[in-house]
This record gives C-alpha cells, structure tokens and sequence, in this order.
C-alpha cells in the first residue's frame, strides 16, 4: 500500500494489472495516436503556441509513446521529462532518439507520483483524459505533478476542461434490454434443466444472476459515437475544471442540477449522453495566440476514440418539443476501483401542456 | 506479499485483480455449470460411488457455485467443507440452503491456504482444472489443500489426470497470418500519416510493433473446438499425473518428447492440439465401483468449455502419410503470472521417403 498525493491509498500491484498494463501495449497507444481529433488538437495547440515552448522546461505527465514531448522539443523547449509509469517508456526513448530530440527529452520510467525531477517547470503537457473526462482519474496524478513541480508562473496544457450531458434517442437501449431478457431467459432453461438432471435447485440464484445481469446490460454506460440527431435537447455543461487550480476534492464527487428543453417530437428519450471537451488557452498572464479547443461531442465527422458515454433509461419515456427536463447528476468514483465511477442520474418531465411526471432516479457504473 | 505452499510469493491482491475476479460472476459459474460433459463426470463419479462419500468428510476445494459440496452431502457425506476465495461463497451458501444440505455443508469464504478446517477430511473434491490442464495453477492450490487436510487414507476427486498432445490441420493459422499480415500493413500507413500530418518518425517502432503482434496474432495458443478429422497424426500423452502424490515440483515444468506418426495423406500441418482427461478411481484400497472419465479430447458431439488449445506453426508444413514428427515438448509458469504458461515445441519430420527436415523450434504463450 502506499500513500498517494490525493490522500487515498491504492496498492500499487493491483492498480498496475487494473489499470497501467493495457498501455504498455503499443497497439493501445496507436490507437490513440490514430485519433486524428485528439492529434490534431495538441499538435496545433503546441505548434501555434511555440511562444510557450521556445527555451522552457516541460513536464509530459504519461508521455506513453513519447509524442507529445518530442512535440515540445520542436516546438523549441529547451529540456523536456517525459514520465511514463509503463515499460513504454523504453518505446519513448527509442522514438525520442529516432527523431533526434535526445539532448532535450529525457524519458524517465516510473509514476509521476516517485519521480524526482532536478528542477521546477514552466509548462505540463499531458493527456489524462478519460472516458466522460474523469475516467481511470489520471487528472489525480496530473495535479500531483502542478502542486509539486510547476512553476509559480507555469502554465497547463490542456488549462481547461468541461464535462457535458445531453439527452438522447438510441436504439441502443432496446438492443440492450433484448439481451437482457435472452440472458434471462436462457436463465430459465439453465435452472430447469439443472434441476432434471443434476437434482440441484438454482432457483434461489435467480435474483443474485438477475441483478449481475441487470448492471451488465442496463446500468454499465455504453461507448458509442452519435450522431447529432441523436441529441433531442439542449446540452448542458455540468462540471468546468480550471486546470491551473482544480484540486483533487473537486473532481472527486460530481454533481450537478440541470434543466434541458425537449427540441424533437414524438421521440424516446433513450438516455443522457456525457462526453467532454478541453481547451488550450494558456495562462492568464501569458496566453494562447490562438485558442484550441478538444472535443469529443457527437458528430458528424470527428469522431473521436473516446466516443460518448451513454446511460440508458429503462423503460425510455416518450417525449415531445416543448418539454422539460429537470436533471440532478452526480458522479462519484467506485468503492471497488477508484478510476471507475458510479453515476445517479434523477429527472422530471414536465410536459409542454404542463403535465409534471414524477421524478425518476437510476444508478450507472463506468466499467 | 504472502507466501504460499509451492514456496513462491504471489501478492494476494494483484491475483485477484488478474484471476479471482472473474469467478465471482455468476455468469462466469453458470457457463461450468452448462458443460454437459464437465457436469456429467463430476455428478456420475459421486453417484456411482456413493460409498466413498457415506458418512464421510469432505473438502470441496473452490466450491464456486457449492455444486460438487452439495452433490456430495447428497450422496450421504457427514460434513463438507466448502471454501471459496471469492464473493460467491455467499451465492454457495444461499444456494446449499435452497438445496436443504445446509446441515452438512460449511460454506467458507477465502483461501484455502488462509482457511483453519476443525478436523482431516477424508476426501478432497475439486474441480481444479484450466485451459491444458494447468492453465490457472489452480492445482497448487489443491496440493496444498491435500497436504494439510487430507487424512493418510483419504483420496482425491478426481484422482489422476494426463495431458495430450497431436498433430492438427485447421483453417486458423491461415486466418492468424492474415489477421497478423492486415495489421501490420495498417502499421505502415500509420507511419506514413504520423510523420506526414504530424512530423514525427515512427518506424523505430516497427520492429517493436511485429513483435507486439506476433506474439499476439501467431504465438498466443487459441481456444478451439476441433473436429476430430483435425487430427493428422497419433496423439501423445505428454503428462500423467497422481492427484495424491503429485507436488507442485512435479507440475511446474512439463518437458515430453514423443513420436507421432502422421496418419493423413497431402495435408497440412498447422500446428499441435493440447488437451486433457481427469479419471476418478477412488484410491488403491478402495477402489471406484464404476471408473468415470472426464476427456475434453476433440470429439464431435462433447464439448467442453475447456476445448483444446492450439499451437500454430507458421510457415505450416505440408505432411503425408506415413511421414513421422519427433517432438519435444516443454511448459513452464510464465514470469510476469504463475497462472499463465510459455510453451516451446521443437519438431523434426522424418518423411516417409526417409528425408529428415530440420528440427524447427516455436515459442507459444497460453494467456
Ligand atoms: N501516475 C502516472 N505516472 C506516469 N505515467 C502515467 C500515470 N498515469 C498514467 N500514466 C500514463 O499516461 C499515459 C496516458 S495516455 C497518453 C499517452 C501520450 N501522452 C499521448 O498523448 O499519446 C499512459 O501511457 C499511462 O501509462
Ligand atoms: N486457492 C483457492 N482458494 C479458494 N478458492 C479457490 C482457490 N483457487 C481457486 N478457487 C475457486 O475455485 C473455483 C474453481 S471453478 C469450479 C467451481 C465449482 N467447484 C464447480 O465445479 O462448478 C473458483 O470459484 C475459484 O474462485
């Protein structure tokens, strides 16, 4: 066990096989340095912003292949530490001397959290970013390195970040509920053909395997990329994060209460969509020549390999243009696993003609 | 850190992340309790012979759902242990009340190397066995069990189990090295993309990257159900084992050479097939009434969750009838996880003509 900067205490083996291990796998990083959204963003946010990089020192929170500290050593900084908790750090190095930037990066392998840097500095790049934003809680770490190593003066790429909640049509939570009821049902002939010919009766399981099932197939979030369509009102910002100041007490419970109007008719609310989007804006007294912004909203064409985390409402109420949703959200992280989160989402529809249906609540995991 | 009978040190909570975590579904139970075959043996082995379990003690080692602990108080037994690592002791314990044995059954929550027994039992049930037999290490733990609670005349179910190995023709290598081939030619255009948009080199990581995805795609053995027409040449029992003396010494490396005479003409040999049998024979002063046999052989009617495990051979070379293969075979415990295991087969064909190939060596992986 060991004592981590947010005060929480993780085994540091069981986060590794939990957490760490799928990216010390080179395929998990290509993945991510596929996601042309994602690329695009830190490479211009670095690029048209070399001002912030000319003659710094930078501090990579999870280089991971090492991309964004190369990207900083050609944006003319004049050192770099790219930190990598994984054996990925090995690939960094490699790639690093490839592209002729070894004098100014320095790959060090090992959590941010044990690592001693010889001197404070002036900007943390990092992408930390999980799914709905908050996700495997790598922000944690990110935090951790700004109290401990940023300069005063420093700066936060990304600086700011938002999370997002929409309501949505999908035939997602039909899908969904049919494999339910099949698992269910293939239940049935399990305890019946278990009893005929072993003489065991399975019966008293049903409700355990039916509420397994249940947060299986209806309570996990989904990933998926929507389409705009899918959005049938207004989206709300639920959670704005101030990179520069955010502590870990602040991010660690979510909530919010929200309004948003029904803009289609006659349609299912299916469920609410999460997603998130950050910004490059440098600091106050320095910054950006041009702001960047990250988003994984629905869209038509940039898809994002975050995609959008979706919660699904069962039964899904029908709804029409001109009513309202009243929304209480809150997130906080898993008991079992701090990266993963438990979500409570609790609504009200009030219909156009005035009608007020009572509130609903249903409880969420991000696995 | 905990040390445990076979010597080694396991840390308890990075086993669970990576092993136990999976039995505590009652999906993962019920998917060993639908294996006709498994189940089949289990329940024929205790009713065939209810005189070794008659007023007896017995010790159900990883009762999961409590089955083989209930089959057993109802074959008359006087006390069954039963210990469960996982949550779903309290599923066992639920279920061994619905089936009214809770008089005689004891659910006990955790290790079995952590677990105090009041007394010796008298017979050690388990059902213990993983991928190729040893997948899992799971017998380790049933040593240990039998070490320290077994009486000097007790006996063990089942009581022996063997290990097979043949020679195989299967339409998956193919598949494989396509699989392998695609993604490394995504490979190559995503090298060609990161360093046109984004300026930055990757191919330091190319060999990285094949060798990530051979291990992958080519070196992982594959869970398969073969036909037996898969099977091109007489199969080899690679290893016996005696569940009452056997130690963990004996099971931590497995080597076998052996002869196979390939027996089908102008075929393909894409690889070597392992797979596994338990008997229960009772103990040698109180022999089984009636032999019962588990075998998760290549069959085509009886399935097993277990399948076989496939080792593919690339490039595949082609054999006839009549031709011969000297193999030797090895396994042992991989480094990172005791539970998964490295496998080498090094093979020489000596063709019918009399022509000797060389000896050709491959490397496999069971994850
Ligand atoms: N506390 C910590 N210390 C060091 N590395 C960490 C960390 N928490 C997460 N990481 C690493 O951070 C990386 C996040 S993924 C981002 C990788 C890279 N910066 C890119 O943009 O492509 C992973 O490689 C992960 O292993
Ligand atoms: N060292 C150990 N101590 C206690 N339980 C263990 C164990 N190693 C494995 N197990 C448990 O052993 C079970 C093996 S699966 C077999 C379950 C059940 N006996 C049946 O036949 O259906 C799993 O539930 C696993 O959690």
């Amino acid at each position: 066990m060991e004592s981590r900067g947010n005060g929480s205490s993780v085994d540091k083996g069981v986060d590794f096989a939990n957490y760490f291990c799928t990216y010390a796998y080179l395929y998990h990083q290509k993945e991510m340095l596929s996601d042309r959204v994602r690329m695009d963003a830190y490479f211009n946010a670095v690029f048209q912003n070399k001002h912030h990089f000319k003659d710094k020192v930078v501090l990579d929170v999870g280089t991971g292949s090492g991309i964004l500290a190369i990207w900083s050593a050609q944006a003319g900084a004049r050192k770099v530490y790219a930190v990598e908790a994984t054996k990925m750090a090995e690939h960094a190095r490699e790639l690093v001397k490839a592209n002729d930037v070894e004098n100014v990066v320095e790959v060090i392998e090992g959590s941010i959290e044990d690592v001693t840097l010889p001197e404070n500095v002036d900007v943390i790049i990092s992408e930390w970013m999980g799914y709905f934003l908050l996700r495997e809680s790598m922000f944690d770490s990110v935090i951790w390195a700004r109290d401990r190593w940023l300069k005063p003066d420093g700066m936060m790429y990304p600086s700011h970040a938002r999370m997002w909640v929409a309501p949505i049509r999908s035939g997602l939570a039909d899908q969904k509920k049919g494999d339910f009821n099949s698992a269910m049902s293939d239940w049935y002939s399990f305890v019946a053909d278990t009893e005929t010919h072993y003489g065991v009766n399975m019966n008293a399981l049903t409700k355990a395997y039916r509420e397994e099932n249940e947060k299986y197939y209806l309570k996990t979030s989904l990933w998926n990329n929507l389409h705009p369509h899918q959005i049938v009102g207004t989206p709300a910002i639920i959670k704005e994060i101030d990179c520069l100041t955010a502590t870990v007490d602040d991010i660690r419970n979510v909530t919010a209460n929200f309004m948003s109007s029904i803009n289609i008719d006659h349609t299912q609310l299916s469920g609410f969509a999460g997603w998130f989007d950050v910004h490059f804006r440098g600091s106050m007294q320095n910054p950006a020549m041009s702001e960047v912004e990250l988003t994984t909203a629905p869209s038509t064409e940039d898809y994002t390999h975050w995609g959008q985390q979706v919660f699904m409402l069962h039964p899904p109420p029908r709804v029409n243009k001109g009513d309202s949703l009243t929304v209480s959200f809150s997130m906080s992280r898993s008991k079992e696993n701090h990266r993963l989160m438990d979500v409570e989402f609790a609504y009200e529809l009030q219909q156009a003609s005035g009608q007020r249906h009572p509130r609903i609540t249903s409880k969420f995991y991000i696995e």
